[in-house]
């Protein structure tokens, strides 16, 4: 099994309900995951359409984001550093240009002067150590490596060559929005596509992106193995480093989403070993695997993984 | 933040899944809700189709409803007056005649007896102060005018002219049935014809209605203040006071429902008190805010609302 | 009302999501089952698709099922044991020959063949008391009939003759699958169908099958006597004993699924008392009736209904 080592903060979240921490929570959180072995946190996004994790100036006033009530990377930053993890930052996600209107340039544009303000008001704090580029697809989707491309490579330039990071999707039978009733669609990307997709972006972006981890979600686990492979021999050839994003909740369900069945994480967590990924992040330890989640499925899961580990 | 001092029953529940409480636990919950500054509390419907909250002989003979085993309108009135709240009474909803069939007087005729057998049943007890007309809409439709005319008048007039409540919803972009997979629909209804359309309600049961609480979750949050504001000027210039019903559940997640990410009622409460409204009314406490709730992210929320009180 | 004294284990579960129950939380869920009056156990099935309970070594070799982390037939097995329960075993599901493509004699025959390893495998154990033939139907579709009758006879032949059990659901207006957003249908088999469908099916299979249990969730709570009625008199005319299997989890909320409203299963179990059904089964105990469920609501069901015993 490979181990969880890292993992994302859902916040802002897109299709998980809030779990309303406040300070106390979030600091006795971070101690849960260190316990784990966590020693990564990933913000997720720092903002998503008018919601947002820090006071941004520039996007309340271009974007009319709204002034949120907690500087929640303030807060990160000092716990990883309390804690002893690296912090990475999560871009801006507008949900609308690159998404709805398929203007990638008008996003990247964003982005930049987000990364300016970010890095200007927090880059001085020692726990700040990498980049997430959180505009996610599954395929060679509109002007994606152009976005990954610039937007990478500012994130480096200003931070001293911080690393990058982006979490991709396969376009498999669980692809479906969270909105959607259904669990499965009768349409697969298929191993050849996403290998020759993959290839291309990968080629695109090498320079911009330093980490790769795919979703492991989106597939059925005896599928997975392929993937893994594919993934982790694109990712060598084009100089990348090969991660895995593990998915904690399950898709299998109804209800979207709740903790997903220990068997399937533990599945995936071998494969991924297996393929020889380098390290596992989960998505995400506070809702899914936190002894003082909201979801108690998730307490038992935490000790499924420590008894395992 | 207009305080929230007032929070609806959700029993019978129409959408949201039952938490099994007796006696003890809802004591309990009257303590819990006192002590955030609860002074009423709203019984959001005495039946619902065949389900009734109180053994009303008037809908078990006629309309086939069954016998609940415990009457929680005697309960809950006691509790009431145990812990010194206004209880207001939440009239029957067919779910049928006119939600279906389109036939409002046959739901007025019902409900006039039933209004007639509760007073005399519950009448006496101290506790009973005003009554919800339980028939939401969102627009003038059908004879909705009329029904709450007669409703309201017949209210007053057994009672002794004990205030009625109405709390209709804004035909936004998030108003869709709970059982409808998606979170948005295209259309809204838009200020304009929000106005006209009050316009004409509130003219036609101003003698009749006395309270007028809009629910607040169905708009974007930037949108609130403008139908705020449009709400406030129709109530005043119809001389009803003017509430607002700020939903403690989350609209924008595919579970539907767990409680609100506590940044969005905070920005919801703001915008009341900034619109001049005279007090809030939440729905609903007992699942969504109570620190014995079913859902622990309503315990968060309980503390995060005390910790800005 | 007619008690429960038996539950379904629902592993695998097709849509409940997972707890991540260890060894010792299934310990104390069985004293929870004793201390409610539960005498009896019924694996829902021992594999669905990929996923089983237990290694069993003609389906990984045939079918690809998946290796197990933990034997829960055996843990079952010793459970019940220890508790002084009776365990039933429930078959395979493929989810896929009979389901999806109409092939019923294949999963007939891979079927038997899991059934001469259970029996191999656990059949000295002591708690092994019957078998659940866990492909469920509504109506008489396909062959269900010859896959009733020749799993029944094959497991009674290699047991010395312990009793099977099947719990088809009534085709009501709350028959939809769990993926879907829709709550009720607008089409429902309605009596006569029912009865006449189920007559040709009890007359087919009555020599294999020695237990009926319907599943009653799927009717409204106003028709299930005259459901309950025919069904009773058909286990009669064809020597079946009749049971019900009391659902506890609810069928009317958006949330698919949480537990049932205590009034609900109360009404069912008074209703199944009155048209003297013999026994009753829950589906089921452990995520919507045990004191340690993660589903709060479920801790409250447990408690009004030992109030009630």
């Amino acid at each position: 099994m490979l181990p969880i080592t890292a993992t994302f903060l859902d916040e802002i979240s897109h299709d998980i309900p809030h779990q309303n921490w406040g300070k106390k929570e979030w600091d006795i959180d971070f101690a849960h995951m260190k316990r784990m072995g966590i020693d990564t946190v990933i913000l997720i996004r720092c903002g998503h359409k008018r919601w947002q994790t820090f006071p941004c100036d520039y996007l309340m006033k271009h974007e009319g984001t709204y002034h949120p009530p907690i500087d929640l990377v303030q807060l990160y930053l000092e716990l990883s550093e309390k804690h002893g993890m690296a912090f990475y930052f999560g871009l801006y996600d507008s949900g609308k240009y690159w998404w709805e209107q398929g203007d990638f340039q008008k996003e990247v544009d964003i982005n930049l002067k987000v990364i300016d303000e970010v890095w200007k008001k927090y880059g001085n704090m020692p726990a700040f150590r990498g980049w997430y580029l959180c505009q996610e697809v599954s395929q060679k989707m509109g002007q994606i490596i152009d976005l990954y491309t610039q937007l990478g490579k500012h994130c480096k330039a200003v931070s001293g060559g911080l690393p990058t990071l982006i979490s991709p999707y396969i376009d498999g039978k669980k692809a479906l929005l969270s909105s959607q009733s259904s669990l499965t669609k009768s349409d697969s990307i298929g191993l050849k596509r996403h290998e020759e997709d993959w290839s291309e972006i990968l080629d695109g972006i090498k320079d911009a992106v330093d980490i790769l981890a795919f979703q492991d979600g989106h597939v059925e686990l005896h599928e997975l193995a392929d993937y893994f492979s594919i993934n982790k021999k694109l990712a060598d050839k084009y100089g990348l480093r090969c991660w895995t994003n593990a998915e904690s909740f399950d898709r299998d369900m109804p209800i979207k989403f709740l903790p997903i069945k220990w068997e399937k994480l533990l599945m995936k967590l071998n494969a991924a070993e297996k393929a020889g990924l380098e390290k596992a992040i989960t998505f995400e330890f506070s809702h899914f695997m936190s002894p003082q989640s909201a979801y108690v499925q998730a307490h038992h899961l935490y000790n499924r993984y420590l008894e395992n580990l």
